[in-house]
């Protein structure tokens, strides 16, 4: 049961007598995402890419596997990414063959081992950035990949049949090093062991994949965004976010995985709210 | 004052009283990175990037005013990594020039809209993949340079020398979300205003240009390494990162920024420690 429903349950009758107060954390209505019409991304309305940049389909199992084995030269983005492009590149030739796949090592453990942002969500979001030309359409995908990441068990893929099974675990986030403790915390192995990279290897072919199957939909005409943000990340973002009242916070990552939404960060949301209302009114 | 300091002020007597519980809080002794002989990041010992990606000195002012117009095109990532990468293909043509730099769109507010890694530094630690071969050299530059966008503050750039300030903020974060809404609780301005925009559009041209004034070193030989991770989260690192006890965390990121360190998290810390080294024995 997540914080924020259990919080909720045990402040309903309290809240409904108490409006003045707890109103702003009982009363904001979420935008219905979940039950909105799927958004059909149609490529044809988007124009191609500038330079010829276009994407070929390609079979995501064989991508799959190339990325496993590549996380072992370079890490996650590199996996990712290249597993993608070398796959377009042996099968198309130019232009994919000669990108230079090389940079994107970059990205290992967060960019660097910084443990931002996982890098096999980076590299698919640099394949996204190459082939999408069309911003809202990009922006779509990408919400679709990264909600799925925050919400699904990795990791899935298992390099042949006979392969022993790995622990699985869910990251809520889509941070390296949020997404690679969690799995720590569920598998009691250490963060520098060898199942721990095995884990992450499997999880660049998982990521992989799935962006070869989203864009390979892409291009028959037939991909639709029917996966995005949590209510409750929709939730915060109705108040917090750009178009909300406070206008303070840009961004989708699940708000809950870092911050409290406990009854001390919301007891003087009124005054804080009016604070806010000051400080950044929306203009008509 | 950090919230960390503050509470070993006001816990050292208790501290020294109470070593069995308090001693983890305050017995660590971070390494002394701050004190360590600069790292010299020698080009010659890396050897040639793959496929001949090779980086030219640049005028680091030039970039700058590059990156800040290319902004309003494609946002932060495409601004700091197309200011690079622009510049180079016009002095010195292919291969930098065919490199599609249009794919860099990808990486607008934290990703698609997502709000993780500051586009400006994915895009600066995208060129450093590049051009940069050997893993140790590329992680010390990124390094290098997300702490000092973590402490410093942005936007210093002015794109004239008429031209207004704008308020200026310190972000203690990598992060699109938090650096922007750090700048919206410093300016009294909203997250959707055209002063936003105007702030992330200079802030890229500061990371771009200290991108390029970094790489100028590195191609001549002369940079070393001397900023890394803050006492506080190398203190962090010491017990919960790859090399320590735990052994559950990988990543250099500002850890008070999203994660408190109060006593109620340390608190029951030798048992948490126990537990810990019961899951991940560090192996000899």
């Amino acid at each position: 049961m997540k914080r924020r429903s259990l919080l909720l349950g045990a402040l309903g009758a309290a809240g409904t007598a108490a409006t003045g107060t707890a109103g702003l954390i009982l009363g904001f209505a979420p935008p219905p995402l979940k039950d909105s019409i799927p958004l059909v991304l149609d490529p044809t309305l988007a124009g191609a890419s500038p330079a010829g940049w276009m994407y070929r389909e390609l079979n995501a199992s064989v991508v799959a596997d190339s990325a496993y084995a590549l996380y072992r030269e370079g890490s996650c983005m590199y996996a990712t990414f290249g597993g993608i492009l070398n796959q377009l590149g042996q099968e198309f030739g130019e232009p994919y063959q000669s990108f230079p796949v090389h940079m994107m090592k970059y990205g290992a453990s967060g960019i660097g081992g910084y443990g931002t942002v996982c890098g096999s969500l980076n590299g698919a979001a640099a394949v996204v950035g190459l082939f999408v030309n069309e911003k809202s359409h990009r922006n779509a995908m990408i919400e679709d990949l990264f909600t799925w990441y925050e919400s699904a068990s990795f990791p899935m893929y298992k390099p042949g049949t006979d392969s022993e099974d790995i622990a699985q675990s869910t990251s809520d986030s889509v941070l390296c090093h949020a997404s690679t403790t969690k799995w720590v915390q569920a598998s009691g192995k250490r963060i520098d062991s060898e199942e721990r990279k095995e884990r992450c290897s499997r999880l660049s072919a998982d990521v992989a994949s799935r962006t070869v199957v989203m864009l390979n939909e892409y291009s028959r005409g037939t991909l639709t965004q029917e996966r995005r943000v949590s209510d409750e990340t929709a939730g915060c973002i109705s108040c917090h976010g750009e178009t909300g009242k406070m206008g303070a916070v840009k961004g989708k990552m699940s708000c809950t995985s870092c911050h409290d939404t406990s009854v001390g960060h919301h007891i003087f949301a009124d005054a804080h709210y009016q604070n806010y209302e000051w400080l950044h009114p929306k203009e008509d």
